[in-house]
């Protein structure tokens, strides 16, 4: 649409956009108005020249963007804020070195999501940037607004935890009495395991097949742990399991809380949509109506249903997201539009395709 | 986005918006800025009150739109455009009244897409409204544009047809002397299909499996071969073989094309580049570049690549589209902005989602 | 194979042939050594002849097979066995009299699965039969056998309950002390909902979409809590929530068990390798092995992966069947060989395909 | 089956039994009641000790298998035949040597496939054991059942020219008159494109997608051309078009023929049925029913649908197999039956899983 007047263009720059999470960066930021693509980076752009649209043919639709080496200093000149896509540990360096620059970084990665460092060391390594990771946010715009309005470091959260917190937070912001172990079972689309080729992502293993992994011992389990203690107040045990969908995109949660209060469904789900009423991306579900992957596919929004039973008073919640959209790209973008003053849904308020 | 100028609202009403096209045109339509839906209509909501939430979960997402009967003088007061989306004989007398009372009218019906009457009621059934049908475009903007933009009625293409024609006009209009017998085969998701359960389109029939049907008796058949024949003003023979697989969205048509003259394959490239040089949604592939489905799933787009066989001449044309977007509610969005002198891409200008 | 001596073949008729548990019981018997088909019969058949080959034309691959109208003397007198694959309630009346004419009978609905005839009655229906339910027998052969032997009337287990009781049977039959509220959160392949067209089963609202449904309302439960707590003599709770997977075949169950005494996993191990020791289709997978539903695929095997997560005692079970073989047709196969005396694999001993 | 009397066991081994072909031959061969398996083998074993259930531990469901190195000489002393399942060129010298030993052979690479070497070595890479390919038979029982009979060296057909020499044959062998050029356009599951990771059959590259590739390009052609031509005694052109279907097992061709006689369509199905009226695992389905690959999934079937377009004289063929049984280890294990005079379908006879 023409404009007439000026609009306000935040130049942002990714660094590590070969994987499904620069891919939707890229894809999303395309068509948000205030926002220009200065640089996009590659390791393999060392050694030869490559376009988003070699790796990613779908980008014949528009116009093509050249990756570039590393250059901190000249990407840090032409960029307001980064978005890192990088894995764990080797985003820490690099992050510290665009915020001794003063500009603002989005990290998509683990490196800076835990208040507690020891945790962070425990399941992924040594943690080098200790000082900075104290000033980072949690990017989970629905319950840290504010404090991300301010921030230069936002850490995007993980793709499982944000929707298991989105799930839970409204039974642990009210402080509804519950048994203190938590059980997350969650499903997710194969997006997750991003865009490096193994045999346990192929599609022939995949296909037609159903699988878990990681159980007991996946790394978004102490995140989810540490959120839910701290949005409680007290120490809450997660058994977290996570399982393989031969989907592209979106994660369900089912999510089993024992109540110790005798409530009904009815309370619940008005505690639900309270707490959610304002929210544009949080959606609760009608009494009986229960989500599916697909009703929030390449969207940024999540949904909520909701199951009490009686009488034990097992508390159902069941949590739907796309992974690469609310549970990482979308979501940056989300805070990005926080951090600026923006309304949080600019550039993010295309539907669900569902089908 | 806030805007301090008046934006044209075109207000629109769509005829049987159940199925996956009416979907998807609501979809699309909430986020065309110069769009205002005022009425959507389903016979189911005689004997109760649907709303698209209740038929689509993923509607929860925005606001309801709760479905009207078919009252057609009091949609046409409240609209200047008509999406007419059911079978084809109960578009016929719809369409007509609503051009009847001055409105303009997209049918998403086979019911005005042949030129040659008899066709249509030799593959179809008896047409009671000859009349309207003469003044019908043909609705594929990249060949129609100029006739388009002056329409009352536009029959949007068929799905296949749209693959198919997309496909080859550069050669058709160019007038390459070609062999008369033309193979196209064709492979759709299962989106095409339409939203009515049947035992050939439930999940465990169609999922990991593979079928060819209605061989040598599609009704998009003649549909293809006279919009073929005219584009090249001699009759030509088309084979149309249609395959159902086991994705929702896309159609991939492989068509096959005898030249008798012997060019290269760099000559047929830059005649196809010439041609979509300015179309906004049509792109063609570079050499050895070959479309997928994927590459324009949910957008607006087609996709075409080439491949020249020697010494045989046998031109091999692969052309990608999203079924319900550029081979049906997004043409007939495409339609609207031509016909009311909006860019074209109004409301279309999202990027495929690849994944 | 030539056989130079006799072979003893069991004469049985399939009631209600048409389903895909009664696709899969002609399936699997067409290779049965010991096995003749003498009818399949169907409601559709008395207005018309209709074959299996025209409702699954995959059999044009062997000897066509006609069906016939339930004429229940004809069939008796030329059948040893007869399996009913009927809806529930339908199911009754038929049973009883093939049971008054002293017939074998396997029953692969829920009619005669409930020891307590009230739970059955408040979630199903009336139980007009209850003299002959109380002498059926539960037709799980692992923990069964020594009744199923002896029985005239056996009663497949449902599908979900296969996967639970034997995930999780060891724990109970050993009386470990456990948290008496138990999860099991299970998915399920689409061939579970049979093979009638609706809505919720279409490729399109399936495909590429994981979702829960019936959350603490499936018929499952009630079935699954009563054996458990016959299994431990003591009544547990169970939270039975059933999800659909974008697959055709495969059940996988995470089952949550919060033991109360301090084991350690190779004790848990040991147990399930001293309990399922000499059984043909359980297997216990190694430390770290997790079971996917390929693993199983178009066998009549059970797979279980074990995970006990100190210090909450949590053990989580992972539990993988073919919802049509060993949670339908297979185990109704395996219930025959019991009741005639064959090797429990006879006819079921082939691989699963995995790919 | 309890056995009286002896049977024959056939020692075999399979070289390079690390991918889907190997895998399947295992599987198939485990049930075959005149085999025995003697050494699988892996370049993987020279460092560590591997297992046929560390690879796939599908294979928990029957007793394990270790991997040996390739020795041959050892390997040699315990086998009558060998299955050689390895790359193009690899073959070559490994074969030469088994057959030198006076072990037969049936081997599963390209490298014995051609009547010409130099259209191999156009296509492939230089032949180093032309004299052993001039004694090499090619592996489709249906045509060359008495030279498979004697043969030492079998070479397996390609997958894809095993669907289209099957769907043309009884044209060619009836020398019907027909244009020289025919187009054969193939659409396979991803196991055909073996177990190696690659960006291309990652899940979510392949999932919900569907694209052509290696147009014109594919090593199968010159296969496919050499067949059609030897069969016909006149050189025939083949366009073959393959595409990547998301399914796991299963080829469908679409074989487009244009007649010069003017034949009907029974008449054409009557030679079809003449030619294939002794085939076990060749089935011509009659009128109006056309093939899907999921009806003959997991088995060794070759299903054929037909239909002739008037008054074009178009013939299209519809042939589906299941590519890596009929399409590779299945055709083996026939073959092998073939040379060691045990009925063709010994070890085969199961049908298609079709669900």
């Amino acid at each position: 649409m023409e404009n007439f007047f000026i609009i306000m263009k935040i130049k942002v720059s990714i660094i590590g956009a070969t994987g499904y999470t620069g891919f939707e960066l890229i894809r999303i930021l395309n068509n948000h108005p205030n926002c220009k693509i200065s640089f996009i980076t590659s390791r393999k752009s060392e050694s030869e020249e490559i376009s988003i649209q070699d790796l990613y043919p779908t980008f014949f639709s528009t116009e093509n963007i050249i990756f570039t080496n590393l250059d901190i200093e000249k990407i840090a000149k032409e960029s307001d804020l980064i978005f890192t896509a990088l894995p764990h540990r080797a985003s820490m360096k690099i992050v510290k070195e665009f915020i001794s620059l003063n500009k603002k970084v989005i990290d998509l990665s683990a490196d800076f999501r835990f208040s507690n460092i020891e945790t962070y060391e425990k399941w992924y390594c040594e943690h080098e940037e200790r000082d900075i990771a104290k000033k980072s946010v949690y990017g989970l715009p629905e319950l840290y607004r504010e404090r991300i309005k301010g921030a230069n470091l936002v850490a995007n959260p993980g793709c499982y935890p944000t929707s298991a917190i989105l799930g839970i937070y409204p039974i642990l912001k009210e402080k509804i009495e519950i048994n203190e172990n938590i059980i997350v079972d969650s499903k997710s689309g194969v997006t997750g395991a991003g865009r490096n080729p193994s045999l346990k992502t192929i599609f022939t293993e995949v296909n037609d097949n159903f699988s878990a992994y990681g159980v007991g011992a996946h790394r978004h389990e102490p995140e989810i742990e540490e959120k839910f203690s701290e949005l409680y107040n007290i120490p809450l045990n997660v058994t977290f399991t996570p399982h393989l969908l031969p989907i592209n995109r979106g994660i369900l949660s089912t999510i089993y809380v024992t109540l110790k209060e005798d409530l009904d469904e009815s309370k619940i789900r008005n505690l639900y949509n309270d707490t959610y009423r304002n929210e544009y991306f949080v959606k609760v579900l009608p009494k009986n109506v229960l989500p599916s992957t697909a009703m929030v596919k390449a969207s940024n929004f999540c949904f909520i249903g909701l199951k009490l039973v009686k009488p034990k008073n097992q508390l159902i919640i069941v949590s739907v997201i796309d992974n690469i959209v609310k549970g990482a790209s979308g979501q940056a973008i989300q805070n990005m539009n926080v951090m600026y003053g923006l309304p949080e849904n600019r550039g993010l308020d295309f539907l669900p395709i569902y089908l």
